[in-house]
């Protein structure tokens, strides 16, 4: 993983929809193949994906009453990743005969990924997604696009793209480019607020519709690329929390994104809203994730900071983050050497 | 772009007919992104299709008026690459908010595209073209083939291929091959020359068509692979002038290349009979593309002369090119030190 | 080749029946692009299939009395890479215009090919697969996958495998890898065996089948990848050559490896009962196949040893042909310094 990556941070590895009981996934996070498995009591749990044996995906093997069975030679493994059979020979099972076991946590309809140091996991450390708790709340969407995961960040923590990039769908008619947003960081928590006046986002109006609208929008960041946007708009002079009840509304929506690899980007969203999670998802394939994919092009395989960008006004918040993540990485880089085996299992043992 | 192309040079970029007044287009030129416009007055010009800001391809943005809005973040830039336009906050431009702007030049139908130092481009220096200027002559050919555009080079300035890949369709039954050609260099331009007696081209005869005509072929090569065919045929015995109109033929064609990446090439080709453009495109994309691609594949990513080549005679005029250029190249790299930024613009500014 | 490959050794190229009389056929061997020829009279060779003048691939070109004719300038090469013809100029054949020959041998319906030292190569040392020169062997089978040629040994050397991958196709419902194999080596060959008692292999079971059967199975290796897979299976208590004939029955087939490139396997497999080749081949394509790109995939490209595998009982004739592989290419290398020329010719002569 050579430093690209935090690791002792949660990542959302899959929500809990995609693992009915007695399932199992293979999801590649962080560049390790992860086989995701939930019993059929609905404990979760993750281990690598490759077998210590030969090398195959177990994934691709049977998985019953909480066992896995490599699909090449049968070694069977449980959902701590410890060898429970053994069919060859006399059928003793090796002390090596292990795969890595991950920390997750369920938590908030998701299932939650720690790469990192196991004794340090802790779940309270999971970003406050509990508005998803909320029976209104449906599954949740999932995009794969091929481009790095803090681009994928960058985007959703500088909305004035959406006057660009979204004109015809979420767009303003530049009002959110020309409000100066106001970022902040606490601890390592970035927020990006902008608030303004206007006609309001074109898929919230009615053609020619006369009233202007007040509209505030809220963007938390969480590392390592966890955020929750809050929405608001309502018509001007009517204020307070009433005016969300009077043809206003007020929405939230989780935008999370986990690195498949340095160039390919697990983007998990979802809404309070649920009837809104497949639109979003159009618009984000077709314009958000085409973009980036296409920007991903444009910067082959150099760093962001190489590129010398131009920096303008609406990218504080992204920059903030940015920062706060490289601060993380560096620090937790100059105090642990991460391992690089593929076979997972601890040859340290 | 490290040493690998000449950049004090000029490049055909497109055929004029490709760039309508109004109209923009994105063409990798020497493994840069390359923006090119036309105004609605018809002015050409090219700057880098990389936004400095986000890395946006400007070419997937609006063009009107002359001016490109960055169709991620609303950025405008006019057609020498400076923002005239910046919709976030205060709406300041930055100072580093621009693209790299290219020196262009059309000519003789066609935009030429000059990568080096614009102080020292001079639109005089482009290869004389104007047999392209005549009013028989229609759009251009272009094809896109996936080999280096030495090795395009290469197969122009030795035609005896044509007896053996093009056996069928241009060849001669072995006529030019057997023909000693001449090959002369003055200054870095280099000129080689066929002559011979013979049945003539396959395309040009009739079954069983008793005529000997006498053919000559002269190929002159301007660094760095812009080429010009003259072709001439006409019955023995009828001599001078008169005899290319008696039941000969005198035709001019252009074959130009201009390299896309290390491995592919863009080429432009045209020819004073507007009939036989698609003909010679079918040509080359079935026998000479097809043949370029797979010694590419067989090269791999080996250098030419690394390779070791055996040189034949007919390789004169190739070598010569090479050679010709290789010099160039290496007394432009000892002179200038090349940046290399993809975002464009000139940030020793 | 970079010292991966044993070069001292014989590779299966094709099949004898893959090449007719006057055919001519392009097959990367070792990474090597080799053009194997058979003249009209049925003798066999083998050059390189690129062109030392411009590196076109001769096997593109036309094959007629024993002569290819290079498609792109008209070289003609024989059957020993000699130049024969030279159409250019005045036709004299340049002293370097040679393919390298490599040294072949047709034996047992195979065409086998030696990358090494050409002076110590001696058809005697092509493992025994007499059995194949028997009428009632039909032509073998070839497929060519997308993982390295030693993973594909090993999955032959530990047939275990057969009672999970082909648990549905040739397994014993865990029988052979129950049975403790015995490996051993002579001199460089492996061979390993397994014998048990039990139903037998599910394809040569009946349903509800109540006769318990003897099965064994013996795998001799050759380097680098030539194994012989003899299998016989009879009811319990019927004892000798008899019982191979009551109710029994025996069976020798060829399991062939050789590496196109370090992530690519030419396989080639034969067995001296022929109805039963297409349906070997379904099997491997369909499970082998898919398994071992799985497994190819997940170790990327890292070395098998460098992944620190999990060793069983049931690997020890894998693990013991990797190490005799092993140390032959060691002591190979310590005596031999291998070229790098892709256009083959002997450019030291």
């Amino acid at each position: 993983m050579s430093g690209l990556y935090l690791l002792n941070c949660w990542y959302l590895a899959a929500w809990a929809g995609e693992l009915a009981p007695g399932a199992h996934l293979r999801r590649t996070l962080l560049d390790q193949p992860v086989l995701l498995m939930r019993s059929d009591a609905g404990k979760v749990a993750a281990i690598g994906d490759v077998c210590p044996h030969r090398f195959a995906s177990l994934s691709e093997g049977k998985f019953e009453s909480g066992i896995v069975e490599c699909p090449y030679h049968g070694l069977r493994f449980d959902m701590d990743g410890r060898c429970v059979h053994n069919p060859h020979g006399d059928g003793k099972i090796p002390e090596r005969a292990r795969v890595r076991s991950y920390t997750v946590a369920e938590r908030h309809g998701a299932i939650w990924f720690w790469p990192g140091d196991p004794d340090i996991a802790n779940p309270s450390d999971i970003p406050n997604f509990s508005f998803l708790d909320g029976p209104s709340v449906g599954t949740g969407g999932y995009l794969l696009t091929k481009a790095n995961y803090q681009l994928m960040c960058d985007n959703i923590m500088d909305l004035s793209h959406a006057d660009f990039l979204h004109r015809t769908t979420l767009g303003t008619e530049g009002d959110i480019a020309r409000a100066s947003a106001k970022a902040q960081m606490e601890g390592d928590v970035v927020t990006i607020k902008w608030a303004f006046d206007g006609k309001g986002m074109v898929m919230n109006r009615l053609p020619d519709d006369p009233i202007d609208v007040h509209t505030e929008f809220e963007v938390t960041w969480h590392a390592p690329g966890a955020m929750i946007l809050r929405s608001s708009s309502y018509p001007i002079g009517v204020e307070g929390e009433q005016g969300h009840i009077v043809g206003g509304h007020k929405r939230v929506s989780a935008h999370i994104m986990t690195p498949e690899s340095e160039y390919r980007t697990h983007y998990f969203f979802n809404t309070t809203d649920a009837g809104r999670v497949e639109r979003i998802g159009k618009v984000f394939e077709l314009e958000d994730g085409a973009m980036l994919e296409e920007v991903q092009c444009n910067m082959r395989t150099e760093k962001f900071w190489d590129l010398a960008p131009l920096i303008l006004s609406s990218d504080r918040g992204a920059v903030m983050a940015r920062r706060a993540l490289e601060r993380r990485i560096r620090r937790e880089q100059e105090t642990i050497a991460p391992s690089n085996s593929i076979a997972a299992a601890d040859h340290a043992e």
